[in-house]
């Protein structure tokens, strides 16, 4: 990304600090620093002006190299140690006076430590606010969308490759491994999350990570995956039959498929997080399966896997155009008797003006039998 | 591991508190969480109490079945939405006057909701105490050690896999899907961190991962790599030289080499981490290359990649019998004139009383050319 969009981005941050009345923020949310700065590096202390003042971005010794190649655009400070006392120490220096601190992604110890490294005259500069940036990154710009558009499409590839792929008596561990060595040939940095392979009764965990069992002769599969693309991530689970289903495992399959297909219809800007969530539930309280639809609907998602919004009961934020959300209504049977099963279907949908963009559609997500 | 292994961490944890005048500790870091119960869902707070009443597992419904499976021998309750609130009731309910809260994994945000949750009378309760259970972690039991030789064993065997692999003119991203691949079908569940191909000039980056570069004709290659087997991590680096190299690199690895050998020889319960990191620097020094060594030269290892101790300068903290850490010592020559490179040599080592034990010796680390 060209060193205008860091500064773009640095620019509105700035603008939000002034809104809230504060003279500087100091950023140490990793994938806030990346959004601001494009550095990576796993050290960093990002201070931005409200002012406009230019930014300083603090880091080691390891990253003298990586930071200039990242961050082209941000005046570095290499640092000797942890970067954040520098930071403070450099805010206190500048004459601001009330410097925002992200008391979502900050520790208890390290609020401790930062006010421990001004003198107490300085130290009410610091002010514990929201999660500013976080917030900011829920509406991607379209670089962002541009890139997620390709980190979704790769997930479907790969989904593609994975349907030409499993057969009966596979372990999980087997086809999680073809499927992250695909993603890797095809340009993945790597999986946004541990790769879930859930198969026959395994199904009914719905974070079933990939284990030495077997693919079923007669069950469901859920691969729920996600890769990182140029530092952004991608997320879809497609559940597939193998065999000859029940069927009331196929009737369930309908009704998650119906469940999340109203949840796709839901999103539009202005929409709350809670009735695209609740178009989800109705659809399973009528099948008489919400008793087993345990969790939210979906999520944000961007540089970091899960981020707001929130689509769950009760969360009355409002959808934003320029948002990439997923839509994941699922099923897990955990009956005492009979046989327990579970399903789940994702997308990632770019919230629009007047609807959703369904960015993960090339992978198919009717009943698939193998 | 057996529900007794649990059940014995937890009544160590018992302990510390009742030192530290504690009645209980709400446990949230979820690494903790997995030593103490075996639970390996994302959302959990479980309580345990000095007195050594049954502790209590919180998570929610998306964990039914996995948390009956995983955490046999805890007492479970399933909640409605996060499991924080409903473990802080919990405890005021419990009669509970002092519970100790980690501050060093508890982020500023939480920390208020947890007292919001409490009525007025009852915040007290909470305290602010060190990380006691990552302390406690630091030190790995007969059954870590076994799963953990096990983890590290694995490592050698894929840079084995790799020697046999590499060529001039593959992707660096081609070498992290082999090597990513292999650790899959030898039944890794992931990799420990995000993988380090950095190859000629690139790897003057400490932390350069897998890019479209090309492997050099004449070159190092850093891999440093790790892979999570039972949920323990592993952490490994071998540099190797591809084509005809130069005196000054031939030099600089005796040197890495030689650095890395004096690390591990100091490597013996009782020793300061300093003194470690002394016995590393020093031979750079001696070489005249101590200013490219830019970082600590090592850090626990376990159910985290990064752990306590740290092995770098300043750090008082001694090695104890049952800790393992990583020894990496490199330099990274990033000069304006010149050809840069990099170069770091990482072993695995269980602390013992009167040494310590390479737990990554299978992989050669001597002078090899490709």
């Amino acid at each position: 990304m060209s060193t205008s969009v860091f500064q773009t981005r640095r620019s509105e941050a700035a603008r939000r600090a002034r809104r809230e009345g504060l003279g500087a923020l100091l950023i140490t949310h990793l994938p806030d620093v990346q959004y601001l700065s494009g550095f990576t590096g796993s050290n960093a202390a990002l201070t931005v002006y409200a002012s406009g003042k230019p930014a300083v971005l603090m880091t080691d010794g390891r990253y003298t190299k990586q930071v200039r190649a990242e961050a082209a655009g941000t005046k570095v400070e290499i640092v000797d140690r942890a970067a954040l006392p520098a930071a403070c120490a450099l805010i206190a220096k500048s004459g601001v006076k009330r410097c925002g601190v992200d008391a979502v992604h900050t520790t208890v110890e390290a609020w401790e430590q930062m006010k421990r490294s001004l003198p107490a005259a300085k130290r009410g500069i610091l002010k514990p606010v929201g999660a500013m940036v976080s917030l900011q990154r829920e509406v991607k710009d379209a670089e962002e969308l541009r890139v997620m558009r390709k980190a979704a499409k790769l997930g479907c590839k790969l989904f593609e490759h994975m349907l030409g792929y499993m057969q009966a008596g596979m372990t999980e561990l087997a086809v999680a491994a073809e499927l992250e060595h695909e993603a890797r040939l095809r340009g993945a940095q790597g999986m946004s999350f541990t790769t879930i392979v859930a198969t026959g009764e395994r199904s009914a965990m719905p974070h079933g990570h990939a284990s030495p069992a077997r693919l079923p002769r007669n069950g469901f599969i859920t691969l729920d995956f996600g890769v990182i693309l140029d530092g952004y991530c991608s997320d879809m689970t497609r559940t597939v039959y193998m065999g000859r289903a029940t069927n009331e495992e196929r009737q369930a399959y309908e009704a998650v498929l119906a469940s999340q297909m109203a949840g796709v219809d839901a999103v539009k800007a202005g929409v709350a997080c809670a009735e695209v969530d609740e178009a989800c539930r109705s659809v399973l309280r009528r099948a008489g399966l919400a008793k087993w639809f345990t969790h939210g609907t979906g999520h944000g998602v961007g540089l970091e896997i899960h981020e707001g919004p929130r689509l769950g009961t009760g969360q009355r934020q409002k959808l934003e155009p320029g948002m990439v959300v997923t839509i994941e209504p699922g099923v897990y049977l955990t009956r005492k008797k009979g046989r327990n099963f579970g399903i789940r279907i994702e997308d990632m949908v770019v919230v629009k003006k007047n609807g959703g963009e369904v960015i993960t559609a090339e992978a198919p997500k009717g009943w698939i039998q193998i």
